[in-house]
């Protein structure tokens, strides 16, 4: 069974605040609490010899946060589950990643679990709020897709660390992959200003990650090949479909454009608008005078 | 390092909101909410060769609802973290045992995330919300300590199982270690009542839990042989020193017991006065006209 199989099984049994979205969304009062959860399974999310256990610990907030910045929130609060052989030093230092990391987007560690596991595991449950969340649903024709940063640089990591020592890789891809940071300030602002018609984090890739987006408005999207921002040391390919990137892909409708130039230069960060929606249901690639129809590839551990 | 010392360490890196209890208590407007989270690992925490995935999937929501029972929380929302070799008719049954004891306490799942692994373990982080938090702390010496129902049975289950088979086992011992009861109703009109001065629930022996509100307090207590429930097929260690009984523990000041006694009546339910607390911070059990102290032994998986 593939995991879209399995999620299509049990959606019968998720209470009816379960949407196909980052974070579970519940209004309560006057603001919404934002919930997600993320796990890293040793020798399937990351091989011990190149994460050490702070950096594990430091992704494990990161990759939490980025659903909460997805969402538009403002990190509160997080519940660790940690399944481990013995506690040790090692535990310590994964602790101080996670601490640091979420730390420095606000949020604190309230309660969790440690377990004996053959196999290390950890996972986090993260709460955050919002006045405005940010959905996938709400993107309509016409809407601008924009990026918020250069794309594939945790996939060229993998590619180099197959061939090269850790000390040989440039800081740049190390960064992205082993300490991503999350989009956390840019979610809020966006949400503040009411700027996206719909927003998800890439973590699956570019191109998987937006076919979320244009199913769940039933929408297509084109791509502008020369404005897709590639970051240094990674390849086109690993741009469009390389996974755990950490940016945020969202939609502006056209009048919000100026809005949104205005939050790029208070912010002092570029955003990269890289293609438009289309009522088709597909996803092209504009190259010159070509368009290319492009795979909904991506990246699935259940698949056989 | 035991799980004690590790609690140590980590406690400089938790939030101010984290408190030793069962559940994180955090106040929002007239309500509080109560957050908690529980692991189970194959091979630790239960064995396919007795296990079922149904009852696998009802023990997590079990183990979680207890603790929400203990805080006297209305449970509500629940995120499900997932680790399995592969997705099959066995992960839905899973599924489906959780769905169903989450679903007879009112609780609704509202996310996840589904990973491989090559061990299974599961967690649930749960979320539920109360007028009044019922804490370990607040206890006074005199005050008279209950429990909400026999003990030892889940402990005797493991006794049983090495020498019988599953069908041979009787039935009460069965439900009580692979499909407990949590005390939500219990706990809900406990906090409604405000009867207790403190509540724990027992998941790791009476002795050891009531030594955590002992602690907590800076206090002691008196059990009473004569007067602790034991499960039928339990032994008095069992009862002792079990874990896994999920029963409430908790302590009434005299002037409450009134009240105590009328919600007996209406929930139809015995509720077994055991002991007292004492000012000396030790534990003793009386027996005829001896005083025998207790250790504060228990479960720890990564004692040595």
């Amino acid at each position: 069974m593939t995991e879209l199989e399995w999620l299509k099984k049990i959606y019968p049994y998720l209470g009816k605040s379960f949407k196909n979205e980052d974070c579970a969304v519940i209004k309560t009062g006057h603001k919404y609490f934002l919930f997600t959860t993320d796990a890293l399974v040793e020798g399937v999310h990351f091989h011990l010899s190149y994460f050490n256990y702070y950096n594990i610990g430091y992704k494990l907030g990161a990759i939490n946060l980025s659903d909460i910045a997805a969402g538009g929130g403002t990190p509160l609060w997080a519940l660790l589950n940690l399944g481990t052989k013995e506690i040790s030093e090692k535990t310590i230092e994964f602790f101080e990643g996670l601490y640091t990391c979420l730390k420095n987007a606000g949020a604190q560690i309230i309660g969790g679990d440690t377990v004996k596991s053959s196999v290390f595991f950890c996972s986090l449950t993260l709460i955050g709020e919002t006045k405005y969340p940010l959905l996938r649903k709400g993107a309509k024709v016409g809407d601008l897709i924009f990026v918020s940063k250069p794309l594939g640089e945790s996939a060229a990591f993998l590619r180099f660390i197959k061939e090269k020592d850790l000390n040989e890789i440039p800081e740049n891809l190390k960064t992205a992959h082993l300490k991503p940071i999350p989009e956390i300030e840019l979610g809020k602002r966006l949400s503040e200003l009411k700027i996206p018609s719909s927003c998800i984090d890439i973590s699956d890739g570019l191109v998987l990650d937006l076919s979320r987006i244009c199913e769940e408005n039933g929408l297509g999207a084109i791509l502008w090949q020369e404005k897709i921002p590639i970051g240094a040391e990674a390849t086109f390919e690993e741009a469009l479909y390389g996974g755990e990137d950490y940016a945020l892909l969202f939609t502006v409708p056209k009048e919000n454009v100026d809005k949104l130039k205005k939050l790029e230069k208070m912010l002092k960060k570029e955003l990269f608008c890289i293609g438009q929606l289309i009522k088709e249901n597909k996803i092209y690639l504009e190259e010159g005078d070509k368009f290319v129809p492009l795979k909904k590839q991506g990246f699935d551990h259940f698949a056989k």
